[in-house]
């Protein structure tokens, strides 16, 4: 099939802007006269330096990141965050608060066990992960070292509509699969992170926005490349970074301003959401997975309620050049991530294929 | 400049072969009608799930791996594993031997410290790593847990040009500088490990060879990434790969077949370095620092014994596009990396210059 005709709902690795890999299938084998691949410069040479300095610019402007907070461009996912987090801000004996609203969030709670008390500060798990509680829901542990919490939760479809009231305990987000399609206020954050494979670049990147204030203090086993203060003192280039997926989210970085930035991206996403959710709201035959208020704007989860049709309808779709709707295998059902690249047609496109599913049901 | 105006010497990331570049610049926007980049495909999905297998196929066909190891596709580079060795291989009180002939081995015994106690089974530091130690100089600890080198030194230009004898001891390598330039007896390896920048991919990309029988004893701190036994049991998907350099992978892997295999690529490493060495023992201005015996194929270290004329000289050859020739900031002088991809006229052409560096200053 023609790139044109295929519109990608997966939900990571997602699709990129179709420009910004025009643009990199041009510079792949020469890149601007250097005479070398981005993809094969030593990260110490002054081209790569220039095009790390850039996206790193470019970051700190898209998220008006303060100078307060380091951004540093890490590999491992945000998996390995889920153990990097802990080992830096805790000691042995100490508590953090855990907010468990999806599987990621579980996960990075179960990990956390291993270096300190987690303390469950909320949980929607007993409805399977459909809502996110409210703060008058949030059980505070007073001596936390941190908040943390996971702000999209891409499994499920629901979404943080607030930024959590916490004093004096610093908030810890993991933003995976909604970073750079809303402004934020960072400094409200000790720390953010995010894989790049939902808006930002190909899997292998990882971001982290660190408070300076929190970094320093990992304890003695953590390895040599999970130390933030390591990772701020060397610039994220303590050793080889993964040159080749910074220089596409500068890229994408550059696309998204064109997008109107943050700002732009938030307009495009809410108009992108409410079509699919006010399609759902009137639809005989779908029904939205998340509850009301809860919802994700990136990732739309609907069902039909009968696994069969469920499957049939991802087959249609995947015949009309409409990929990757199934649901992830613990949540069943259909997920439509509507990521920052995912043009408007997109859109439209999957509501007429629901529109003739429906005919096809007759109803 | 022109992609062939230019010879990139860089120790890493380095040059990969146009071919592969060409071919995945050609598939950057549509991957094989698929209509997405490899670059935005789920790793769940059939096409890339496809790559993967075929990917991991032709790297254990190239090394000869047998089946009693597994191959993993991570993250997080070389300096990961240095953690990650210690803590899968040892527990606490265990003693491991480290061969300390460079820099990243002295990085990795130091970090090895956190976890174990490191016994230096060999060291050439007192000579500033000039050289590789005999067999016979090998101080073995007979309780080690393994025995730790770095077949090739990247920064000094010396290479292991035998595999230690260690009895029952298991051998942990980091072949990150010369993996896949000539074959390798896996079996005899408990665990070989190589960045892929230098011969295999774009950064990003970490292949890990083990004895599958060495996993599955990590210590409870292990962050979950960093799990031998997890990775094997999830086929290097526990959370999503760095799916773009394993398909660059792939394409080095089918180039790297049509150049006869790692047998082939031995003919040609030893071709080319033998032309620089040659030129080298009949120099009145250039000398090689690394010892007789000890010398790589793949990094050829140089120098003149005069900062000012080594700094003339790497000018002069990047005036003439040969770049990234000075050596590492803790070596000086000069550093031909001459890695797979390293076309024989890129030797001619360094050669070339140094004659002409030579005449220039009337010997």
């Amino acid at each position: 099939m023609k790139r044109e005709e295929v519109f990608n709902f997966s939900a990571g690795p997602s699709v990129l802007p179709t420009e910004v890999l025009e643009t990199a299938a041009s510079e792949l084998t020469n890149y601007r006269g250097s005479g070398m691949s981005v993809a094969e410069m030593s990260h110490r040479s002054r081209w790569f330096q220039d095009i790390f300095d850039e996206t790193k610019a470019r970051f700190r402007a898209a998220l008006n990141v303060p100078e307060s907070h380091e951004i540093l461009f890490l590999q491992g996912g945000a998996s390995l965050q889920f153990s990097m987090v802990p080992m830096n801000l805790t000691e042995d004996g100490d508590t953090a608060d855990y907010a468990v609203t999806g599987n990621f969030a579980r996960i990075a709670a179960t990990e956390a066990k291993k270096y300190c008390r987690v303390h469950v500060a909320a949980s929607s798990e007993a409805t399977n992960f459909d809502r996110v509680p409210g703060q008058g829901e949030l059980e505070l542990a007073p001596e936390a070292k941190y908040f943390y919490y996971c702000s999209n939760n891409t499994i499920f479809g629901t979404a943080w509509n607030y930024v959590p009231e916490t004093g004096a305990v610093p908030l810890v987000c993991d933003m995976s699969s909604e970073i750079l399609s809303r402004p934020v206020d960072v400094s409200r954050f000790g720390l953010i992170f995010a894989g790049a494979q939902k808006n930002m670049a190909p899997a292998g990147l990882t971001v982290v926005v660190i408070d300076r204030a929190l970094a320093g203090r990992e304890r003695a086993i953590t390895p040599l490349m999970m130390s933030y203060q390591r990772m701020i003192d060397k610039d994220s280039m303590y050793n080889t970074p993964p040159c080749y997926n910074i220089y596409l989210l500068g890229l994408v970085l550059q696309w998204l301003e064109k997008q109107g930035g943050v700002e732009g991206m938030e307009r495009i996403k809410k108009e992108r959401a409410a079509k699919v959710y006010d399609y759902l709201a009137g639809s005989r035959v779908f029904r939205p997975c998340a509850q009301e208020g809860s919802r994700s704007d990136m990732n739309v989860t609907f069902r039909t309620g009968d696994a069969a049709l469920d499957a049939e309808f991802v087959a249609d779709a995947t015949a009309a050049g409409l990929l990757n709707l199934k649901g992830h295998r613990v949540a069943g059902g259909m997920r439509a991530s509507l990521y920052n690249a995912m043009p408007m047609e997109g859109v439209d496109r999957l509501i007429e294929v629901m529109k003739a599913f429906e005919v096809k049901h007759h109803v």
